[in-house]
């Protein structure tokens, strides 16, 4: 029963007014690309956001020009957990990124004929979620759904119940934190530095220059995905194979499989993804911390969300964004009677468990959707 | 009562019989530095020897002539846990370091006036060992009193029993494993991407051209030094702290606490490792693997091993060795009915911990030391 929503086309919106930040600077002039799967009811009751984590845009589900499927089609669809045959649901992608929207390869206006560069303005969650609301707005929709994402697209959603509490009814955060740990922060700190001490960065200008970091990219890139995935589906999946029947000791050549897949992940990436992108999006997820912003409490963070509904789910295996980051935010959201359901989910893949459609996590989203889309009345 | 053991001079032993490698080479024509620390006793029973993990060597008490406190002074001395008014203590740097023996910055001998550089053969634990045991031989040790080593020292250790267990009595294996999981390998193996793509790495041919990586080596190091500590201790030391008062938004400045840290550390390694060195160390991590040797069996491995006594040590935050990885290795000394003690030990400081002066850890080898050297008659 469940389908594909098909062929979609991106659509473009143009904002002329700026877009203030956090920073205390503005974002001006700019672009937001987004896609929207299955139909706005009359009531413009039933829209559902989709916010993105760092390799991933507009682009949720069926197949776009290219071909590519959307970076969560198992979950959005007819008949998916996500059903699009009653819920609308939009994908946006954020500015600073580098898929459509415009990020640090566009033109910046300041500087005629040139790219932005390393000049792009520090974008935060918080900017995103405020271009998000100007989307909305023009879409004609007043109140969503649900906003839902996973990962930096969790704290998203957190986001929105902080900033725009009445725009919103539910919130699903999945596989997320209510802010990054030390050590998180230090992986993104060695993927930065890979990049910008890549000779081909050029302090940020290497699109004038007509380079591309490569090499850092594909450093950030591998350190990326050990985070992504617990040790035990390395194990089960890698192991320690070796390439070849015997080892050739050498110590620059691949010797094992687990070598092989990441150069191989590492060398795709560094193909499309930016590099002032990926320096942007991991200090929005550095920077991200409404606990910080209300007096270091997460509880007093969490009481302009009183009336919205929650949804927290976490998974087993997860190390980069642990189940216990998961259970501060339900305890921030306990002490405020805010009505939250919690799900630590048993799952081997580690924080990329997100992404996947294993059968407990979906059904979990699955129950969640039908009941806002009878909320919505669809 | 616990004292240093002074300044201590290190010593070079030259060796002409060319060393055959497991990889089918052979290292001919080298020099290792080793330092003693205490006295042989008559009986020639009371020698320990201490093997170094990555960033170490064979200077590992007291003050060497540039006034550095050894890697493990904290552990060896007279009064000490490893005391050298009863025990003869040798810390031998392995050849490939870089901290004094042969390796890929030195001569090469097929090479007349270049240094060895990338051409310096693939060396793994077993190779160490071998290169140990001839020093001991030199110096008159029959058989050793104890093996002790962390970490990487730790296989070092465990080879000790399978290769010559008739020379020697205890292994101290510390947080340490009977083999890289694929987690460890992937981060090996980013740190090497890191080094390799560093423009200045030059096919591992630096040195003839006057270039040091060290891009590279900072990025290995960040990476190192992230595993090496636990997310408690990183979060306790760092946190989220701030460098100034509140964020500048930059994505290229240092903003946390955890970032200055994490620089300092890079900066300073790049000042003195060898960059060939780390590839053929985290080689030798890698290759270390005894149940692969004895057909997929740790148990079988440990066959050779039956008259060796073990003290196994893990740390209870270590996510780089895991105590589940120390509890592979005496679930394999018991399937033979060896004799074997296992401390898994609750501190907070991650795989750093076999460096520091935990209380209890010192408690217990304190203790399985003053028993070894009651045994030499000391």
């Amino acid at each position: 029963m469940a389908a594909s929503v098909g062929t979609v086309t991106a659509q473009a919106m143009h904002f002329a007014e700026p877009l203030p930040l956090r920073s205390g600077a503005a974002l001006r002039d700019y672009t937001l690309a987004y896609e929207t799967y299955g139909t706005l009811n009359a009531a413009r009751s039933n829209a559902v956001l989709v916010c993105h984590a760092l390799n991933a845009g507009h682009h949720v589900a069926g197949r776009d020009a290219a071909g590519d499927l959307g970076w969560w089609d198992n979950l959005v669809g007819p008949g998916k957990p996500l059903d699009t045959d009653r819920l609308f649901v939009v994908g946006i992608n954020n500015p600073g990124s580098c898929f459509g929207s415009t990020g640090p390869a566009s033109p910046n206006p300041d500087a005629p004929g040139q790219p932005y560069g390393a000049d792009f303005p520090v974008v935060t969650v918080e900017d995103w979620v405020d271009a998000q609301a100007r989307v909305l707005e023009r879409l004609g929709i007043d109140q969503l759904a649900a906003v839902i994402g996973g990962s930096l697209g969790g704290m998203q959603a957190l986001a929105w119940t902080l900033r725009h509490p009445a725009r919103v009814r539910h919130c699903i955060a999945i596989a997320t934190a209510p802010s990054l740990s030390a050590e998180n922060i230090a992986f993104n700190e060695v993927a930065r530095r890979a990049i910008v001490t890549d000779p081909d960065f050029h302090g940020g200008h290497y699109q004038k220059r007509g380079a591309v970091p490569k090499r850092g990219l594909r450093v950030a890139r591998m350190i990326g995905h050990i985070t992504y995935l617990s040790d035990d589906v390395m194990n089960e999946k890698f192991g320690r194979a070796l390439r070849n029947d015997a080892p050739r000791y050498s110590t620059q050549d691949v010797e094992f499989q687990i070598e092989s897949y990441l150069r191989h992940q590492a060398d795709k990436f560094a193909e499309y993804f930016d590099a002032n992108t990926y320096l942007l999006i991991t200090r929005a997820l550095d920077y991200f911390d409404p606990a910080r912003d209300a007096g270091g409490s997460l509880a007093r963070a969490f009481q302009p969300a009183r009336a919205n509904r929650f949804l927290i789910a976490s998974f087993s295996t997860d190390w980069r964004f642990a189940p216990a980051r998961s259970r501060e935010i339900v305890k921030a959201l306990v002490d405020n009677r805010i009505d939250v359901s919690y799900a630590e989910i048993d799952a081997p893949h580690g924080h990329d468990a997100f992404l996947l459609d294993d059968a407990r996590y979906h059904a979990l989203l699955r129950a969640r959707f039908a009941h806002i889309a009878a909320e919505a009345g669809t």
